[in-house]
């Protein structure tokens, strides 16, 4: 049997047909252009698929499941998309609207939580069965993974780990509240905090590195001029840390999960990142060592996790 | 079949027998006299059990489990205290050193996850199957049910609300940290924000409530005298609300469950406090109104719940 796997994006309809050994057999995209009416959008996700199959020579009859990973706030038990910013959406029936393209089983999750199912699945906590994912892109996505399936929350809108606080009346976040986790750890506000650095600081490298120019300030130049040794940037580098790693402290407490996966383009940083993270945190979490400290991982399947996760909701 | 529940207390053992409708038959209370030998302190709770099926003329061939709330870091699965500050207890072992008085199962839980266990099954959040309860006491304990069990984290030393932040770098936490949600919300917390604010303010009617010394101050003061119009009185149980509103919003946000539920002197306030804050999280929990936003309610049960939560463990 076959399943296939839908990462719904502000740009692109990622799909992917997934093998029982949780490998992508072929995959393509098509524009999201996601101001059209739902019913469009949703009816490019249903035709992609099929194309998927027929380029594949698979039947529909070895389809098991069609899966997908949408943006914002997401009714996985209803299969309904409660909200979602990018796509002006309410409350819109994905499921059964999608559903009604197939005969097999179809369901619906936060992106962030597929794309930890992905990792377990297939990636960097493949047969763990407890895992946290932190998504740190434009904003920040949580997955929670409990006995290896997807924990919503008890209704919609849990699982949204980005959205607890870490600096109480902070930075402003997205979600109308102040000084969120993802205020602090998202790539955007990275950039916001090597921006106003670099501004402060004409001197120092970051400027350079954006050739004079603050915005084509990116996540990768502070610690790219941090390495090098400018103490401005080491500075946003080292708060960037101690930030996510507070955050990584508070999840642990909460779920003491068998490992933590990071997500994003800062994760190129690779063991820079994930080394000073996991000295944090055994130094943060409670009871410290006389309980266990999971360890800091790069998720490695990139886009790939989100439609492998997809395909193993059902 | 009856069950035997025991809250183990830095002050005293309490021990009562439950019968299948959650109603406690008969309890009765030991001094824990902490610091002995963990051995005697096991040995009396298994007395102390065996004395109350005795009064109740019952035989341990009905007793179908014995369960123990215990403080500190329990690794519930392993049976084993890791660590409990108050007993100067490490690695005691005491679901295998009680068991060896009874021939029926022991189970073991964090005290908070067994008062949030005796809630959902005879309190306030009677047939709620996903509950949060937060302890507010010397400290903050959290109780997570999810699908009306005890969630302990995949390792031990999960579920452990109150150590996760809420101002990063603010107030000094006992658990090493600063700005926990326990060095804000508990009552610790308030007696310690309430004092300042009448030093602060000579003439705010705390200090008369206090009787001129402030080491009079309690959880109840600050309260009396915020709805007397005291205005220092005001500002200190506005903060408390924001910040046990912040807190709530952050497991919201996380869990979505059914019901969130406050424990402790601090919920003699009842609606005084309920309203506000579900006031508050609904401004604040992720998605607003398009999502479920729980109730906030005071548990019922007081001392009971933790009898009872230990009894269905098994």
């Amino acid at each position: 049997m076959y399943r296939a796997g839908i990462d719904l994006g502000g740009t692109n309809i990622k799909a992917g047909i997934v093998d029982e050994n949780q490998r992508i057999l072929i995959e393509d995209s098509v524009p999201t252009r996601a101001k059209r009416p739902y019913q469009e959008v949703i009816k490019d996700m249903a035709e992609l698929v099929k194309k998927l199959l027929a380029q594949l020579g698979i039947g529909e009859d070895v389809l098991a499941g069609v899966g997908v990973g949408s943006p914002g706030t997401v009714d996985a038990a209803k299969g309904v998309v409660l909200y979602s910013n990018n796509f002006d959406w309410e409350n819109v029936p994905l499921a059964a609207e999608l559903g009604a393209y197939f005969s097999c089983p179809v369901g619906i999750s936060n992106d962030a939580n597929c794309a930890a199912l992905g990792e377990v699945k297939a990636g960097a906590a493949k047969k763990i069965a407890n895992a946290i994912l932190l998504t740190l892109g434009t904003g920040v996505g949580g997955g929670v993974i409990i006995d290896g399936k997807v924990f919503e929350g008890a209704h919609a809108g849990g699982a949204e780990l980005g959205h607890t606080s870490l600096i109480f009346g902070g930075e402003a976040c997205t979600c109308g509240r102040k000084g969120c986790v993802e205020a602090y750890v998202s790539a955007t506000a990275l950039i916001r905090d090597a921006k106003r650095a670099a501004e402060k600081h004409p001197a120092s490298k970051m400027n350079e590195l954006c050739g004079g120019d603050l915005t084509n300030m990116n996540g990768k130049i502070p610690f790219d001029a941090a390495w090098d040794g400018d103490t401005a940037a080491k500075e946003v580098v080292e708060n960037y840390i101690t930030y996510l790693g507070e955050a990584i402290a508070n999840f642990v407490n909460i779920f003491r999960p068998d490992v933590i996966l990071l997500s994003g383009g800062v994760c190129n940083q690779g063991e820079k990142l994930t080394k000073p993270l996991s000295l944090y945190i055994k130094d943060k979490c409670f009871a410290k060592e006389r309980a266990f400290v999971p360890e800091v991982k790069c998720a490695i399947l990139g886009n790939s996790a989100g439609i492998i996760g997809a395909a193993n909701l059902i």
